[in-house]
């Protein structure tokens, strides 16, 4: 079967000139290739008439299918849409539904309709309108001899949304796109050298039709299958089997597959287990919660946090001893474990995480160095807090101080059951 | 003078199928920008012979500097340094100076050079070796006609280093640069179409040397000013004088230039006004915090907050009457009132801040519907809270509602200094 090639341009000075790191063509790049399409090339241009042009014509030249972000908006410096009709030489006209659209958008937020967005509704003639659920400039569907070439905004919400709905099962249907299937088993708690090791006999074994690849990222280590082949059962199969040979070397790292997020996974298990968790956050100031209710539903088990940023809120709202802070310091194993046992008590949880550190880039000192964490637990049978050393980048610590407590209590459901 | 052009190719299929994002070429543009070095475009292709030749040859048909980063591993599959030998039909010889710097890089590590590291020192003869303090793989500079060609490692730290330290300021010798001056203006409160409507008179007259971008992002807008010209100083005055105009038409709604955030903006305010804050999230679930403390000595100001996921959590924690959530609902101006002013005086700080809302994508009803929400504000003189209709995602409600009541926290201490 011949590969179906795209080309992905992103327009805009902004991530021309640096201002602003494109993430759109990573994130579409990853989706072609989930669906079989293989991206051949990226191409940024700026705001320039000639450059936009030429960069159509270069990538017809090239890729079956031209996906266009960017260059949208309202405002003068957005050309990408004039381009288009330019080069499909077929005249801006008003599309009603796309009218309608905008129209119904600026009305549910009780705003006004400007000239300005009512020019959002005008498009190629020749090109099919895509909705944006998300936003006020629809997306283009346009297609040339064999090639299609589909526009997009490039706020990420809206392309988003446009891709996952619309334009990829569209693409799949035009295409014939050859059957792939990837699987991605999340891992956490091991790093890749070690995952690596234990699991090295499975993966030698691995059929020639699979192939492994090792995404690591902030304390996660993501393993990604791909199979690829003419039946999507078979492939299913395929990969389900080798699942179950690795589970006996590494399933207790696993926390769940493909788009499942650790949040979403512990929220799983705390729904299962009929438990309700409570936080206590002091170096993570907010962020452990919003991984916890990023997950739609969490509003189920999950009852609240005190963020105790200041120690007078440690000992107010925590009731955490002021002998313990003086003794030990807020960041200590001491005030770790108050911390998450009377979060749990006073909120009436079945569970309490807390979580109290330095974070940094200041305040750290040679007996509590920046990136020192004391993550606490507790629950109606024990206590206890645990110590890590992590980096000296602020905004890193954060993260993965949220990701070794949310693992914390993922080990601790996983034991209670066993 | 004739702009300098620079053209980045980046090399890897990890990059290509959207297995990492591609940092580099946004970090080397920004770079390029600041010492008057036009991007004009950005390209990206996988590990294929024929594609990276093709880039090579149409990168130097459009640009006067071609920056390559990627494939100079050890491995089979980094093509970048054989093919550019082929390009400049020069042939692959070891370089004494990199073959020394290779075994003091291996020797500082006590560990041994293997075949494939020596190999790291084979480089075309036509070109001019680059050191690389940070890793194995020189860069190269070749020069051909009026075009530079430098190729660099993909490893962002070595890449890094060898811009800053080597090639940037190269560049300017070779290209006797021209000086480009970039401000960044960042306002909220405002709709990108609204803004450059009331902004127009300002922006159809600006002087031609300075241009203007509008960037869009989640309830923010920035303008980003261009000026062009011989002269820092005069340029700086030139777009400092622009702002001094814009100001009467748009101040209010800008919250601060380049590269500050708005949560840094709000904590430099908070700083000033010798304030501390306190925040009681339900809706938005600890992310309001998260943004307040992810500047580095929000300490100072940040005092901590209650996270009311359940009601419960409301009573107890907050002192929210039973009365009001049970004939006004959570989500309600008098439930969010109660928990700004609540939370401001429980932990005893000079502002109090609320959310509460239904953030989705479940959980609406015909009278509040999926994306309602209040934001509470309560200081020692006034308590007051405001209802917005946001959107369906729940993500972009949080982050939405985050820099919503952010910015109601900024005109109140604008309005209290006035």
């Amino acid at each position: 079967m011949k590969d179906v090639k795209a080309e992905i341009i992103t327009i805009g000075d902004e991530i021309l000139y640096g201002q602003i790191v494109d993430t759109n063509a990573q994130w579409m790049s990853e989706e072609l290739s989930n669906t079989g399409i293989k991206t051949i090339r990226k191409t940024t241009v700026g705001d320039v008439r000639k450059d936009i042009l030429a960069s159509f014509s270069e990538a017809e030249e090239r890729a079956d299918i031209i996906l266009i972000t960017g260059g949208l908006g309202p405002t003068k410096d957005d050309l990408t849409k004039p381009l288009l009709a330019e080069y499909f030489n077929s005249p801006l006209v008003i599309n009603e539904e796309a009218l309608t659209e905008v129209k119904i958008f600026f009305e549910r937020r009780g705003r006004e309709l400007t000239k300005l967005n009512r020019m959002q509704a005008e498009l190629p003639e020749v090109c099919t309108k895509i909705t944006n659920r998300m936003g006020t400039a629809p997306g283009m569907w346009f297609e040339k001899d064999d090639k299609v070439f589909v526009s997009m905004p490039g706020v990420p919400i809206e392309m988003k949304t446009i891709m996952l709905e619309e334009v990829i099962p569209k693409l799949h249907e035009v295409f014939n796109t050859p059957v792939i299937y990837h699987k991605m088993i999340k891992t956490i708690g091991i790093g890749e050298s070690f995952l690596s090791e234990i699991i090295e006999p499975w993966e030698d074994n691995l059929q020639g039709n699979i192939k492994l690849a090792y995404l690591p990222s902030a304390g996660q280590v993501k393993l990604r299958l791909t199979a690829m082949g003419g039946d999507h059962a078979k492939l299913v199969k395929d990969v389900d089997e080798q699942i179950e040979k690795l589970k006996p070397l590494a399933g207790k790292y696993i926390y769940g597959y493909d788009k499942t997020k650790l949040p979403a996974a512990i929220g799983q298990l705390l729904r299962e287990n009929n438990l309700t968790i409570a936080t206590a956050e002091s170096c993570t100031g907010g962020f452990l919660a919003y991984q916890i209710i990023s997950v739609p539903g969490s509003s189920d088990y999950y009852i609240g946090s005190v963020l105790s940023y200041a120690d007078e809120v440690k000992m107010i709202e925590l009731r955490v001893s002021k002998q313990s802070l003086e003794e030990h310091g807020a960041v200590s194993e001491n005030v770790a474990v108050q911390m998450a046992e009377n979060v749990r008590k006073r909120l009436n949880a079945s569970i309490g995480l807390s979580t109290t550190g330095i974070a940094g880039p200041d305040g750290g000192s040679e007996e509590k160095p920046v990136g020192i964490v004391w993550i606490g637990y507790s629950d109606e049978n024990r206590s206890f807090a645990r110590k890590f050393q992590l980096t000296t980048d602020r905004l890193l610590n954060i993260q993965l101080t949220t990701n070794i407590a949310l693992n914390i209590l993922r080990v601790e459901m996983i034991k209670n059951n066993a």
